[in-house]
């Protein structure tokens, strides 16, 4: 079922929506490929619903993916005779549905744990939307540590001079709570900090655009929508002092995967000297994996490329690449941000010392 | 005037003639807003269609503005009573433009110049319209010229592997002829020379999908259209092996104007320890300037970023940036191709040396 009205209005937490007070729930998603300019409402009673929903991004953003899918896991327990291989069958199929955000896997992990743990006294329904909720809550809690420990390091990175770039949708619309790359911006806003946010547009889907242009906008943040070719132009004339990005995984030596085009920023800001900043929940981190390279890069349908909101913008049957995300090494990362702290320098000891410390 | 049809075909030179054997005739432009998925052409008669034709981009690439500029010349002399002052008013006007190209300010004072020189014999209307088709024809045999140096020097620096990116487009579109970027590509393919080219799609207005896809597909060469911040991915994955773009202005040091995004590139091709080469005549020269910092750079509406192809992509309101051009300086860039060979490397002395030499 999709409900649509028109001229949206930000209202944090709207884009994913537990309906109900218990497992016998629904999963309600903000389809955020109609943003900004219709808000519409995608109800979510199967498992299937919820793939589709991630694979055509309507809800998109590594930490928010996580949280949807273990919803979804609850929705597959719910609507099975059997609960467990309902479960079963979610996690299974929900693991195909996107191949690089890691927080999808660490999300169905965590749901096929806690089910190894049901009691009489709380049946595995029970257990599983509990877990999801759980889920739910640390991850506004994550961003809210996110946004203290980000705006101090990046007042400090650039001398109190806030003037950010960030690529993509790393904010509230990709979280359950306020963001990861635009935690920090949220907070200096908050505190009345002097502020100024340049946003990537982030072709082919505009999600910088489309998403974090309007969220910010309606935050009341002061944001200046650029090509991302744009870029560098803007660093050169010391327009921004501090590039802020999210990550969609990031593996055991500090190379991180995230959106087309982050890669390319992080070469601009090493050329200008400008520091390259990863603000990331510890979900995000896989130290099963070594070396970015290992890390696996959804391709996506060409017409991403060759057609933009539908109009065409390419001749007939060009040829085309259409990578959703590029590794950028550690050694251009200047620090990574996450609930726990900051990682700085970025290496796979000060990785493996964060992410064990309690 | 507009004429349109579906489906067009590539036909060289087709995107500017004169209409006419002599000074009576008018400018006839391919409409490249219009490309790839429709033909329309402009008929100009008066100065103020040429400008306007310059302005929107109908017709655009600093050697093809340039040409287009010339003509305007003759239909402001021919329009006027006193063809000597349609001359100057032509001149002035066109002066407004375009900022950046300096092709348009070298063909304007070609055509004042030029003026000064009349005879009773050659009478000021024919002395006007044989500049006009000359600098044209130079600029076709520049191409050509600018062809076979490049070839070679790519043929170099790729040891054999011809694995081009180009941004925007410098191609048979922008020129009279065969194009800068592109004129070693045409080159590569007329000889049987294995070519592989990925084409930025340059946005905001997406010359490189919707120009350069375009033309390189009708000639039968092999290009993949990219976004332009996947261009750092393909150079770390060793699917480039060399950039080439045009200019728009080159100044006394070296350091070149060029389509916005091109800068990114020179940053990300160092990186990847790929040569960085630019092709233009040597009309795109402009000594009178030292530094690229002082080249004028346009600033576009900024719905080119907030829209494209007519289509809202960002929320209302949105403040943008809105380049056109950035500068690349010339220790980024490793060769400049011009239809008097090669300059390399770049310098004040190298370049003066090369446009000085006879």
């Amino acid at each position: 079922m999709k409900t649509h009205k028109t001229k949206p209005t930000f209202t944090p937490g709207q884009h994913i929506q537990w309906i109900g007070n218990d497992h016998t729930g629904y999963l309600r998603l903000l389809d955020q490929t109609c943003l900004p300019h219709e808000s519409a409402y995608i109800d979510c009673k199967s498992v299937q619903q919820v793939w589709d929903a991630i694979k055509m991004l309507a809800i998109r953003g590594a930490p928010a993916i996580g949280i949807a899918a273990a919803y979804a896991c609850v929705i597959g327990a719910q609507s099975h005779s059997d609960p467990a291989a309902g479960l079963q069958h979610a996690i299974t199929h929900l693991q195909t549905c996107r191949p690089t955000a890691v927080n999808l896997f660490y999300a169905l992990n965590r749901m096929a744990e806690c089910a190894k743990y049901t009691t009489p006294d709380v049946p595995l329904l029970d257990t599983l939307y509990n877990e999801a909720v759980q889920i739910h809550q640390e991850d506004i809690i994550s961003c809210n540590k996110i946004a203290t420990h980000g705006l101090k390091l990046l007042q400090q990175l650039t001398n109190n001079n806030l003037k950010l770039l960030t690529h993509c949708n790393a904010g509230s619309l990709a979280t359950g709570g306020i963001g990861t790359a635009t935690a920090p911006m949220y907070e200096a806003h908050k505190q009345g900090v002097p502020l100024t946010v340049y946003a990537d547009e982030t072709r082919p889907l505009l999600q910088g655009a489309r998403l974090t242009a309007w969220e910010l906008l309606e935050a009341g943040i002061n944001v200046t929508l650029i090509t991302d070719s744009m870029a560098a132009k803007l660093m050169n004339d010391g327009a921004i002092k501090a590039v802020i990005t999210g990550s969609d995984r990031i593996v055991a030596n500090g190379d991180v995967a995230n959106k087309i085009g982050t890669y390319s920023l992080a070469i601009n800001a090493k050329y200008h000297n400008i520091p390259f900043v990863v603000a990331a929940p510890t979900t995000t981190f896989d130290t099963t994996i070594t070396h970015g390279s290992q890390i696996p890069i959804e391709e996506r349908d060409p017409k991403e490329v060759t057609t933009i909101r539908g109009k065409q913008i390419a001749p007939d049957n060009v040829q085309t690449a259409s990578f959703a995300f590029d590794v950028t090494p550690a050694k251009l990362i200047t620090a990574i941000i996450t609930e726990k702290g900051v990682i700085q320098p970025i290496n796979a000891t000060t990785i493996h010392s964060h992410l064990t410390n309690i």
